[in-house]
């Protein structure tokens, strides 16, 4: 581990010379890339894919360890420095789960799901986990059912409008709508003692695809497992938060585990949940509440419907394997590009997490050739095999902790991608990257039409503009329509990402394909097998093999770029429009309130009352504050001129001495750390990145400028006050450190 | 009858002096609506609904005679001056319907509806229609499947751009999304040879209700019965457009006759429709496209499903009969104020027509009553009972052709009212009578809440505003937020008032309550029974007594005001509105023109084809061009300063002699004669209304401006061009109307 200050800048110089501007790469760099390329072969992406996913690799399976193990040899036997880390994590396994309706009649739900004639892998299920979902909370109960539609709060106002509350009651809530582990949370936070969770035919079965096995979507029996742990508050390891799961570490008891929920939850079929619903009382569910099952929904809540719920799980600590795997910088040996994938799946895990996997598997082949050709990348190149992501992020998290001081020294950057699939080029991540990423897609053809990769993407986007169908956002159609770079999403979270953004503060990207995959059926569950992915989410392993020379030109340009090409005016444009929208967010909550209170005092809830759904008015919670937001639009407006400077600077980059360069680059090339606060976000420190983070109540979805704009949301006022101050500071660190930068330039050429 | 310069000037200055201003009743007319009020018994209108609904009361049918009859019966009891009247008009009935599968198996589809144990009417089917759509086309097909959705012309543009076509198939339609008989027609249009059309779950049954007899909502054998004849050609006997079907009457031959449609068409129910739909192939149908049966959709198109559907009718002339009661006006008894709802059924017909029907029973009683007790209105006051208004406006559209140039000569207005449920109030109508109706509707309480029905309209738009269901458009939720007026809608058509306002240019309303009553899941069919009208539409016919108390105030009100109330600013500030939404259609079609160029000429819809949904380009149908809409802006203007100009007069009548005010209200009285055309719009010369009429493409829903907006939204550019001029001309006249009553003040004050 070497200090930031230690860096040679001689070597710098000499490497430097000898390497071109990152934004248009050189003939060198072409010609590196069309070898890179030729390498990809997406045979060998379906050879490991099959072998792979040819049994159940949940985390604790033997086929889980034997994929790590297989991993280790290759990336040796490719020519890279290799080892596995092995991590003890606390992770559940159910001893047994029972799910069975009580009223108005006895019928066994739930079980094992059950064959595909079609597809192979569906019947060698001996080792595979049950329906089931990891950091529940184990108990057995008796107790009417209410139907919570996706559970999030606002179908918690619903159910209070109508009088019905969940208290001593179970709940059904359906897939979607945000993170899997907010349903039985909110449920326990309203007094629900037990938790269902079915996929609606509405989210990822016959609305959207032909059933399996004729198309892609869910079956009847179809089961989504998953992690319900509450992520939101830290990921990783439940008992380890914030350091590396290893002998010896200071591990919390289960009940310190704030992220271990406490009422037992199971995961149902639609076909199950169909029998349930079937026979719910109480008033109709209608409009976007409802599903698309074949009947009327109701709320239920009356003894006409009860279920008998029982989990019981092994809480003891389980090994997960990382496979790390290093390709040495010959110029800058402690700047990593870090690259990674996680390898443990829920049973077969074919789509997810395979087939990001196998294409991490071509690219790692495709560098370690070239390594013994004689390439060398001026600078350090991790790939990274993460176990454990299914249930928390494990693998990812545990590593990321445990070496975070290094990390936050070395690690340039983090590229994360996960599942796979036939369709569009995607990208999240921090904005100051967001035309490095598209120029990588727009060197990549796509395979089906053989245009580039963001060509195709930009006519996704404006066919479905015109057609009026999934529409995006204003911004990323204007964006289309001019031809130039789509925007990134923000990071949430949902991948390997999270510790490296979001914790530790390394510029992050998520990249994949997809939009034309009908994996959405089989997520998760048993049929998420080989023969799934080769008949409906990329046969052939055409995007898989785009997916690598993606991936692989960033690790590439990353890697033996003068430095990590960044544009600093895309990262503040997008932190201005943040600001933009938690403005508007603010006054139309504001606007909301006002009209609450008007109707409220009007009686209007009580006139409008129908009889076949009768309502009372929403719970009045006072009206908006007008926030003093001038701290922020300062510093915003300082980001913006700071970055302006910034990337003038960086274009004539070339012309300044090599010394300037290096002092230029160095002062960069851990600037995202700046948007960490120490204290973190209110109620999870964890979490301190103050541009990025999850939704507490959303999970995967990012929530950007979150001190701010949750606690608006959530009607933390003095939290607003406080983290419009807190967030315009990390704002103003960054703008100061591009002005830095750029007096250096100033003062040295 | 009459001239209109035959007005005795002496009887009207007469009749102002006794009649207190339209806007306030005065205690004199508060005295008589309470009068009026106190007779209104919701027991009446049960008696009569269960008996009236007692037999399937369909032309032709003997229980339809028979209403006929006994509404006759008691006009004359209740002291009407009453007549029955008869056309003989072409009504075809089935003698044989077949619609079977024929592959993948041979499975019978079709037949009338089954019984329901609850309600006893469903049993009594011996004398009714089985499921049947009147004005089809005879014959006998066997051909493949192809789902059209709701069988619009988007929904052949889908069809288009996956290279399906329905040419010598039959098309399977669901219920919705446009007036029933556009399906057929722009199926045979496209090619098809037969037509099928089903109720989908989405749009009447589990989605928005329980299932019947648990709920209203369509259960899965109901079937919708309906006309098909072409009615936005022409409304009422297909034989006779323009004159009454009278003995003698010069009647087309059916070859002549363009409203009858050439294709066997038959409606089903979603029983059926789910044996068809499961076993069709091709590409699957997502999004908005899909119904909600709870299985994959696919377009089909292929052999593997083909039907067998035979339909050979009776093409023999009925008879219709109208019941017409007529109370004398003292003053101006050439001045009608004419009020109707039909009174034939397709089975049953409970809540359509007879939740409308047995309103205006109570109002004829009440007026009747109060004729007797000495009181004399000021106009005449026409009661009528349509019979044929469900295959084509056929009683009201042959009275107005047969009495036309009477009409037009003395009708002041025209009242409709048709099925009644609970919930709130609505209207539709020639815009100056805006304030007029909802001063009624403000003088009359809700029965739910007590409040007046207008209070409970408002609360019942802006608590949907704010749950953000059904919303409003934002004109009419910012009228309820300011506590004004709620704007009217514009007719279209789907009832009597047809004839009158677009044919003869008699000013005209619709009234009714609804959306809390849930008739949609059994119109037309044999559930909308009294069993089910009195569990699930209006229980006590509560909503029953209301409709007839604000019907009463208008009927009371018009008939013995100084002149029926207008208020003219609220006409041509709503025309006003429809300019500016057309210049709004055209640009955005320009926009949407180039857009589709652009895409074209880059092939992004062959980029974005998905592979499982491969779509090509839709077809270039040019730029839509810049019109010149100065005539019709200017002619706006003029309405809009004149419409001013004549309220403010108006608002000061009183202090005019009597004899100015009778000119200023002969001139006014016809004033929406104005707005029709000799001509009529465009390929439909019986419609000659420039400002309101039923869309071409979609039947039920107004066009405005209709012979501008429809000719731009169909691309008949030189259509637009003449009648921009044209309908500014009318628009013109009536202002210059307008001009000459406000001068008569100034010129005699």
């Amino acid at each position: 581990m070497i200090t930031r200050s230690a860096v040679s800048f001689a070597a710098l110089a000499l490497a430097l010379a000898s390497a071109s501007s990152a934004a248009q790469p050189s003939g060198t760099t072409q010609a590196l890339e069309r070898n890179f390329d030729a390498m990809i072969n997406p045979a060998d992406q379906l050879a490991w894919l099959q072998q792979m996913s040819s049994a159940p690799n949940q985390v604790g399976s033997p086929h889980d360890k034997a994929n790590a193990d297989f991993e280790l040899a290759m990336f040796k036997q490719w020519g890279w420095d290799a080892h596995i880390e092995r991590f003890d994590v606390l992770y559940p396994t159910p001893i047994s789960t029972t799910v069975e309706l009580v009223s108005p009649a006895h019928v066994v739900l739930g079980g094992q799901e059950p064959a595909v004639p079609e597809d192979p892998s569906s019947s060698n299920t001996a080792n595979a986990l049950p329906p089931y979902v990891a950091y529940q909370g184990d108990g057995d109960v008796t107790a009417p059912v209410v139907y919570v539609n996706y559970g999030m709060p606002d179908d918690y106002d619903a159910l209070a409008q109508r009088g019905i509350d969940v208290r001593g009651k179970i709940v059904l809530a359906r897939y979607g709508g945000g993170w899997r582990g907010l349903k039985p949370k909110l449920a326990q936070e309203h007094g629900a003692i037990g938790c269902l969770i079915y996929s609606d035919p509405a989210d990822d079965s016959y609305a959207e695809a032909d059933v399996y096995p004729r198309g892609g979507g869910r079956p009847e029996a179809g089961v989504q497992r998953g992690s319900v742990a509450d992520m939101p508050i830290y990921a990783g390891d439940p008992l380890t938060p914030g350091v590396g799961a290893v002998p010896g570490a200071k591990r919390l008891s289960r009940e310190q585990a704030v992220t271990l929920l406490k009422i037992p939850t199971l995961p149902i079929s639609y076909g199950d949940a169909t029998k349930i619903i079937a026979a719910l009382e109480g008033p109709l569910v209608t409009g976007k509440r409802r599903g698309d099952l074949g009947l009327a929904y109701h709320w239920g809540g009356t003894d006409a419907v009860k279920i008998h719920l029982a989990v019981k799980s092994d809480w003891s600590l389980k090994p997960v394997y990382d496979v790390i795997g290093m390709l040495h910088g010959s110029v800058y040996p402690d700047q990593w590009i870090i690259r990674g994938n996680h390898h443990d799946g829920w049973v077969f895990g074919a789509s997810d997490p395979l087939t990001g996997q196998v294409a991490l598997m071509s690219e790692a082949k495709a560098l370690g050739a070239m390594y013994r050709q004689g390439w060398r990348p001026l600078r350090t190149i991790v790939y990274a095999s993460w176990d454990g992501e299914e249930p928390g992020l494990l693998g990812s998290t545990e590593w990321a902790e445990q070496h975070g001081a290094e990390l936050q020294q070395k690690a340039l950057l983090y590229i994360n991608t996960d599942s796979n699939g036939r369709g569009y080029f995607r990208a999240e991540g921090s904005h100051e990257l967001q035309h490095f990423v598209n120029q990588a897609a727009n060197d990549v053809a796509d395979p089906k039409t053989g245009v580039s990769t963001a060509e195709r993407g930009r006519a996704g986007i404006l066919a479905a503009a015109y057609m009026g169908s999934e529409r995006e956002e204003q911004d990323v159609v204007d964006a289309a329509k001019e031809g130039g770079d789509l925007p990134l999403g923000p990071l949430g979270s949902g991948s390997d990402y999270t510790a490296y953004l979001q914790h530790l503060g390394i510029a992050s990207m998520n990249l994949g394909f997809g939009g034309e995959n009908e994996s959405a059926g089989s997520y998760h569950s048993v049929y998420d097998s080989f023969y799934h992915v080769t008949h409906f989410d990329d046969p052939g392993l055409q995007y898989g093999a785009a997916l690598s020379k993606v991936v692989g030109r960033i690790v590439l340009r990353a890697a033996d770029a003068p430095r990590v090409p960044a544009r600093y005016r895309d990262f503040a444009t997008t932190v201005s429009r943040y600001l933009t929208e938690i403005k508007k967010l603010e006054a139309d909550q504001r606007d909301k309130d006002r009209t609450l209170a008007d109707l409220r005092r009007e009686g209007d809830f009580r006139l409008a009352s129908s009889p076949t759904d009768p309502i009372v008015a929403p719970v009045d919670r006072g009206i908006t504050p007008v926030f003093d937001m001038l701290p922020l639009e300062n510093s915003v407006d300082h980001l913006k001129r700071a970055a302006s400077a910034a990337d003038a600077m960086l274009g004539r980059e070339d012309s300044l001495p090599p010394a300037t360069q290096a002092r230029i680059n160095a002062s960069l090339a851990h600037i995202d750390e700046l948007l960490l606060d120490p204290q973190g976000l209110p109620g999870r420190p964890w979490f301190k990145n103050l541009v990025y983070a999850p939704g507490t109540l959303t999970g995967y979805g990012a929530k950007t400028l979150p001190g701010v704009r949750e606690a608006i949301e959530q009607r933390r006022w003095d939290d607003a006050r406080t983290y419009i101050v807190r967030t315009a500071k990390v704002l103003e660190d960054y703008a100061n450190r591009l002005d830095e930068a750029t007096a250096m330039a100033g003062t040295t050429s």
